[in-house]
């Protein structure tokens, strides 16, 4: 009788990282963090798992988010729990609590895993990864600046240049003023606008168009048209444009378009695309927020910041062939192959030597021979073997083989090593 | 009317990471990387979520972890999904599906947080994260070896001395030839004796006896006690312990009673203890199993590994005070302090010139007063500050000020950015 296999799929929109991808993964969160680090922010974390009112409480408008793409489920406890659908709130939660203990402005980031219940497609899985940058506190034209500025240095510590992006801003509370100047004084008119907005640069114009005078009439739509293809900026986001440009950033476009999905935003806003057409989801986005930590105390905290996902990151840089030699070698450097099983014991001894000194030794004690356990090395990117067998251990001279180089060094082992922790 | 606001306690049973805390993880997961790289293991992951059945097919033995103490919820497309209890049969998972591309033996490490639905208590979380290292196919006996030294130098590079912790051997297939040998031939009984063995050094002597008694008689219980208490080594442990002896690991001990919850192991068993008497769980565990992923596939992969928690982690350093000095400091190492608020920008250009070249450079643009930032930053372990106003701007000379050792150094900015990268 056969016994039924299981699969070995992944559950649905989530990957596996085999070596090959964990070294992708680890080059983009090290960068990720070291670019983040030089700004001042120290990373924080918090458990995916959250009270599933964390969520609910942000209001009726995120309802879509929170009934059908979270992964919510009744704990044995009888607690309602989500699976963390992005990091703000859990952020906000933990700002809240220790709110007066902390110096502001306060500098932080995080690398959480995010969950989504959607259909996978590209750059949106079910599980990402997202580097999340906030400032709290402080000046808010400075952090606005700042907070740009880090997303904008954050791709340069990838190896791309200005030209292969786009950052464009806008600023919610000017968009309402600007309504309110074409007479549309309505907030949920103006929201509407603001969801059709979202989509204006995925739309045909006419369609844009269609849809936006069944809004507002003709007369206003037009004005409104005008206002996204001739954008003018009013004070607050000159300012900050200029600012940007002091700093040397000048691949900045106001949008008056950019709507971003959250609600919880109240001025700057901002985005950054690919400008090559490959990667149409931004790569990161973000904005000003003046009261998210109200829904945890009385007083709010004021904070800027944005988020990266790791798909769309690893995407940019496919297209833009910017991983080629950044990522890390998953081979060890080394291999110890006794020459049959009676040496196994001493090639893990011979081992020990090269890993206290932090070089990366395995030991080959497969059943394949010798010539082919080389061979097999040499293809799996590992840089130097090192036979033991019964004359290596009576002479104690061994031979250290350059694999990609198909040289050999002959030496006692503390020659050896000396040798490879001055090649290394 | 005053708002309801929620509660800022994180989900019960898992943690916030704060700034203080993530970086305790960091050097945590740091050393574990550092080490099991040394030993030519790579990184792999996999997601947190898994289908149900991953864990269910394990067969009955598993009831009481599957039914009561995991997370398993229907998805909104109606898949019973499980967040992942423990990383190997996902491991499993992921050999079994690339095993004809793999070159063995294959030595791949995992940081995964996994997810236990219990009451919390000491080293006991419902979230935790855990070092998985795992050595598949090669020589058997080797293999185990290589796994114990590994677990052994882990806890020697976070500064432990061998004193502090002591490794305790045993091995599954012997054990069944032992309790042969005394007569005890059905397996079930064995696998009681096993489950109560397990407890051993938890119970009083008494009560230990008066349950064994009841399972075999007075006679063989005698026998089983004298085997636990005077063990004597069979052949595969006895070679085990003199290889680990070869390799300089002498805090071996045999001990009889150890069981492994787990029941896939086949062969060797292992955990390390704190003989500190102050962390009763063991610090690690792992063992030998042949036939995991036989789940799978009709070809089963023979493999060794253990795992390593984050929080028992953590205990241990603490209890032997092998943190101090080995975390690194979370404070930014310069601030940049604006005379006010009309020098924000020019104290953002110039925090970019140190920020350029990875000095971890915040801003402080809050509403405080000059003296209080700089008395905060020097209280926050900033080590070094830079005021910026009307002076220094026109001047071009400023001043850095050595917060520790309140002594500074006046110059332009490239002088002071050469100064402060000879220091540092």
């Amino acid at each position: 009788m056969k016994e039924i296999k299981l699969s070995t799929q992944s559950y649905k929109g989530v990957r596996d990282f085999y070596p090959e991808d964990a070294a992708v993964q680890d080059y983009i969160f090290t960068t990720w963090s070291k670019t983040a680090k030089a700004f001042g922010f120290a990373r924080f974390d918090a458990s995916l798992l959250e009270p599933a009112e964390l969520y609910k409480a942000k209001g009726a408008e995120n309802a879509e988010m929170v009934n059908e793409q979270t992964y919510t489920f009744i704990d044995r406890g009888e607690r309602e729990v989500t699976l963390r659908p992005e990091m703000t709130p859990s952020v906000a939660r933990m700002i809240a609590a220790k709110k007066r203990d902390l110096q502001f402005p306060v500098r932080w980031y995080s690398i959480p895993n995010l969950f989504r219940y959607e259909r996978p497609q590209r750059g949106r899985l079910r599980e990402h990864w997202q580097l999340n940058c906030d400032i709290f506190g402080g000046d808010e034209l400075a952090g606005d600046i700042e907070s740009i500025a880090l997303a904008h240095q954050l791709l340069l510590d990838f190896g791309a240049a200005p030209k292969m992006f786009e950052v464009r801003v806008n600023n919610r509370q000017e968009m309402r003023s600007l309504y309110e100047n074409l007479g549309i004084k309505d907030p949920a008119t103006q929201n509407k606008i603001t969801q059709l907005n979202d989509r204006f640069h995925k739309l045909p114009r006419a369609e844009y168009c269609t849809q936006l005078e069944a809004l507002i009439g003709a007369d206003t739509a037009q004005k409104v048209l005008a206002l996204l293809e001739n954008p003018e900026s009013s004070l607050a986001t000159r300012e900050l444009v200029n600012g940007l440009f002091e700093l040397g950033i000048t691949n900045v476009k106001i949008d008056r378009s950019l709507a971003r999905g959250f609600n919880y935003y109240t001025g700057t806003i901002f985005e950054i695309f690919d400008v090559s057409g490959e990667n149409n989801r931004s790569l990161l986005g973000g904005g000003r927020y003046d009261n998210l930590t109200a829904l945890f105390s009385e007083d709010s905290v004021s904070g800027v910041g944005f988020g990266m996902g790791d798909v769309t990151m690893r995407d940019f840089l496919e297209t833009h062939a910017l991983l080629e030699g950044r990522v890390k070698s998953i081979a060890p450097t080394l291999v110890i192959i006794p020459a049959d099983p009676s040496h196994n014991l001493a090639a893990l001894k011979i081992a020990q030597v090269f890993r206290q000194r932090e070089i990366s030794t395995a030991v080959d004690t497969g059943e394949k021979k010798l010539g082919k356990k080389i061979s097999d090395a040499a293809g799996a990117s590992i840089l130097y073997a090192l036979v033991v067998g019964q004359d290596e251990l009576q002479s104690n001279t061994y031979t250290l083989k350059n694999l990609p180089q198909s040289t050999s060094e002959e030496g006692t082992l503390d020659t050896l090593l000396t040798s490879l922790i001055v090649a290394l």
